[in-house]
């Protein structure tokens, strides 16, 4: 009846291929989607993000040359991936992901494996929350000289105000649901991370790693584009 | 037509006399009920908290012999104070009182006027919020060997984590309402610490710093109770 | 890829030792975890919570000489316990634990369990409940004699309230998401017990037994550094 | 332009009379509005709430006879009354007020001045908050002699929970806005007394006296009517 | 380890005996809780609420004699019912329960089935919501002649205030949670039954269908109690 | 510095002139911005919302002309007015508005100034909230010859439901924020009219009396486009 | 024991159908309902909404000629649809039905398939959201000419005020409940719409795709009675 | 009795000064602070916000050489302003600052003028909200060149959204509290822009806009590390 409306151009327009989320499509309609945007004029990666195993199966056979990447699991324990195709060449950007605990990698590794689709240098640094300073500060020369720090933390999300001090570059905070009781499947912090004392603390949207790979795919997009040739 | 009806024995019973909050009271009733709980047959100290000047000096006139301490100010900039009255000798217990920012002051001040009132030491060391890491950095030591910690923050009230991390004594988080928008008068600092990844913070209520001192009194009275003599 | 970052020193910098939280693991990645903590510098006990009847063999077979606890069952009724290992020679403190209902007693046990592998007397009352005093009132001798009292409760959670008002021990409340409607899954219960009219009740988290018991630990822990030897 | 609708029959059809609430009206329109449903064709008491001086004065003035209780301040400061005309010869109905603390004292002098001006006997039992019980149980003859029993209480509201499980009687609660911080002006209280562990329990709006008023007159009243005579 | 704290005397002291909550037990334990209240001192009767199939046949086969009253279905469509024992005569007394629309029948059948319970007469008039007013006129007389009237109603929960006008009784609602969206799981209906413009409703936590067969049980035992033999 | 961006364009686009919000605005710039729209090419209204005094007076003077509407007061006690130039002919269409009660009449007679303003006949029939139900049904014929339908309440905003039942004209339900407590500043009726049990009802904002007449005003314009010439 | 209780004039009265909301009910019920509808004295269509198969089945077997229009799935992935009856002959109404992303179609197919049984005409338009602008101006010349605008959005919901800024016509928004973390589960779509900076948009409940078709078809319902004959 | 503890080094270490806030400190104290943070290490701009006329004068008095920008006036009125001392020279960046309405002026300029301090280019463009998307569309080039866009907004704060849909560059929204009733104070704003369907847009709190210029800077400032010498 109606069909899917893809938006070719967006990369041009905004730095930002339009990814296909595969929750909620059958495998045939994420084959295709990724086969559609492909297609079009753009020449930009191009994504199928929460992807399940036969989701997976079929965009992979119908596109082939991808690059897959497990992410984690739903909620009822089916496997979730990430896929990427066209990736281009790598950038000189650098995103330091950080986690603060285990339950936050599905959405860190969502993260990274935007970035390295967008050609971008994407290290993952997990468990690093701040009951253990120490486990932070082994990585303070990291934070120094990354690009950008994309820090993914659920319960209190404490890690972006001690990370962002720690740091001149951008802060991109994503807060994660996992946990329990109090953490209020991410809403905790979610208010947390905007109330950051730490001036320059930017945020997206709970689990968002894809958003938070977007928003620092744009800083380093932009300044590529200024860049001196 | 109704009288207040006071608690005697509320000290012998589980430790903590009952103060009496001035809001809402006229100076004449804070003088009265202070005087009643003094004439009462408990012996410890008694308290009048977040007292407006001419609450505090109705107070004083017909008790004489209050230690004043100002905390701040309330909405409409009215200096507030808490007076206290039998202060017993020092204990030889330690309160490491901690505030993020100086908006966390009033509500610190109280939690240390209280405890003092108690017998107990209180130093207050004020700003040390986790954008600044090595400003709490600077405090280890007293961190470490402190009988309780008392945190005092607002915003998204990260401090508790942090500093629960760096100590073996019991940490108290006090969730403060200055700040503005996403702090959400307390409640995200609220949410936050009691999701706290730190094992072992509990928390008290929004702007609570009688509470918090409260607690840090049970555990330094029962220590006390249990000390061989 | 990324692997668990262990904190072996958590105990000796902060009293509490680093608990592997299995739900998300697999069988074995429970069991190196543990394995992983054991084999560490740091001497104290090693917990696996909420662990799957799989997730607990595997731990088992890996690391044998566990003291297992059954708490209770997930939403999907599979059966929960905690393990621990390493257990110390039991200390003289004495934490009582009360349940308001029996819909509290999957907390209130991992909440025993944990202060038992720190060393500690962890009896439980369960039960007792405002709606009928008198249950509560029978066990005012403990109450009165305990060195630490965790009020575990949900729905209005007007038992820690009570009961802090009958004795004077330090008062750790946990509020529970059991129970249907108007308690919101603990919400209503966590701002009840923060807004208590009984001062110097302290709150941890949602269904948090295990952050209870590490604050009662830390009270007590710290009791012990200070006793005269 | 648009004027006051007046309600005359509601008495009849509801056993409730139509109450003036007096915040933002003129002296003159409460005064109007008073002699409005006195002269109207029910027969029964006529009330204006929360009326500040010059409201109280005006509709004195224009309807002698009244009966004036005061009740406390609005948040300026401005002392506020409740004014009854055309009372009932008393009932034999008694309906207990109880309040946690004093800060309760204006909602619940409301609650009884209502009871009085609809003819119940209306003791008001201030201050036995459960942090100290025997205060409570002090008065347990009472509670189990009323024929209702009002409980008027803010933070966190367990006071309604306690008396139920003390009373046979119809217990109706308030939830009262005073306090600060966790008690998030009365909805804590209300969550909390909605989710009441004690079966039977009832809740009325935050603050809204009168509505538990109205709801102990409409039991008392239906009893009167169905008494054989 | 725990076992059931049973509270024999709750009937005598508060009118209204402790049902059992299926939710979480085992088929044994509700078989047993059950034996063991009917074989307290009490007289009064003893439920067993939301039972699933294999809860109720093993609390008959041990307890004979119930009456059996199917409810609706758990969130998996397990089929739930009520069983009551020892059942009383019949009352004077008779409780009007009204529902808004068909998905609030297992809670006003719950509420039904626990008065009959009680020796009340309860009938239950099913649909009428005010979207269409004239099916609740059709029972302006029931609304006038009932002793109270037990509203449940979800989504805006309209209908409590406006039956609360049409009729002198006591008015007690139930907000209930089916529905989706806006309904918020019943938090909206709750609200608004607290907010309600008819002064004497008052209101009962969400889906609690037996806390209002408990709270108008209160108001006809107190009748009863009070009437001249 | 920046300059008011006006959009004279708007009224041709969608039907709705940009009317212009005086609250913290100066008294000249709210004279010169009703001006600019004027001048503008547009040839609809011009309106001015909530009016202190002065900035009625300065709009005034500035362009004469004026029909001004009092309206309420805003918080502080100041009046209220909305104003309105370039008043069209009356149109054919009728817009009766609504008022539970008398807390409501601000909005109520803003939507109604607005509406007169765009030429519109706008009936107002306050204070026939639900409690007492045949206040509306006296209005049954208003309801059912009426074009649309506005629906001003707050409290539990059950108006907007019930006379959705009575007519067949589209409803528009505005929650407004007057009223305390339960009433969380009209969060509840937002809640309970968005969640409303009477297909069809629609909602704006709380307290939006401009956004509920230009809703209705643009489904009159619509139906005079499309009527036959 | 309690029967469905049809409404059978609600049609004639408001002129919307009573529907058979299919959820919770057995085939048998859903196929009763709808016969008992269209025996009944009323003329219109007659509607079973969000139908499993097993509903559908039973339903067309008992009551043939029905329009079948499947919408989605349910959380466990049971296909849905909406079946009407007695369609009446096409109205000259157009009602234009925008999404914002492929989550939103069962809403929208929803809303489109209760305009279409009312005999209306019902494009629908999806994928049209905001990132990508030049989609929705594609289509605003069917913006401009339409009658009545629905938009269905989840997320920000920034669909809405987009459109409403594009045309002359109603616009009614229907907030949706898929998306995930702070998409609040249709709560922030809700709240971004009712607070829409474009005046005159007005608001459904959360998915309530049916509410928007019924508020569409009143108004057009509406013109239909007003238009010359 | 506390004093002012200043981060002199934060600058070094995050690229962001410590601005002075100024609510809440008395003129003196605001003097001071900002002699003290100019008097350290730190060679960059010092800020002092929020400040209202005393508090201008006397921090000017102490440190001459300040530029001073009004941005607006707190609740009661008073004019704040924003001043800046130690101005470096202009670098290359151009940060475009939009706002959605005129009551997002105050937080927009604050955003500026701390742009500005850090001496980039900070063009603002005021009243471009979405309702008249012409407006927003006639500023297309701007978006395109800037290096990052800030973007203020209330309301719905659609404005995010579809700002980030034409352009390539970061973009930043700050969520702002004016606006009544459904805004929300702020937290709509907040909630809707965290789940933007625009990939790469982040959120700062509500208000914050020293916040988004601190995140604006970030960008900027790594990218001059990173440029080519």
């Amino acid at each position: 009846m109606t069909e899917l409306r893809l938006d070719h151009q967006r990369r041009a327009r905004t730095g930002v291929a339009e990814a296909v989320y595969a929750p909620g499509k059958s495998p045939t309609q994420c084959a295709e989607a990724v086969a559609g945007l492909r297609e079009g004029p753009g020449d930009g990666p191009v994504l199928l993000t929460r992807a399940a195993p036969d989701q997976a199966a079929a965009a992979q056979a119908r596109n082939p040359g991808a690059l897959l990447t497990p992410t984690g699991a739903d909620e009822r324990g089916t496997p979730l991936s990430i896929l990427s195709w066209d990736v281009p060449d790598a950038s000189s950007g650098t995103v330091l992901v950080l986690t603060a605990g285990t339950g936050d990698l599905p959405v860190a590794r969502e993260a990274a494996a935007v970035l390295t689709a967008y050609g971008h240098h994407a290290p993952l640094v997990a468990d690093v929350g701040v009951a253990g300073l120490h486990r932070l500060l082994d990585h303070q020369q990291a934070l120094a000289e990354a690009d950008v720090v994309v820090v993914v933390a659920g319960m209190e999300g404490a890690l972006a105000s001690v990370a962002a001090g720690l740091t001149r570059a951008p802060v991109i905070a994503v807060p994660t649901s996992p946990g329990y009781g109090s953490a209020l499947e991410g809403v905790t912090a979610l208010l947390a991370m905007t109330a950051s004392c730490s001036p320059g603390v930017t945020v997206v949207g709970i689990d968002n790693g894809f958003g938070a790979a977007c928003a620092a795919g744009r800083i380093l997009a932009r300044r590529e584009d200024r860049a001196p040739r």
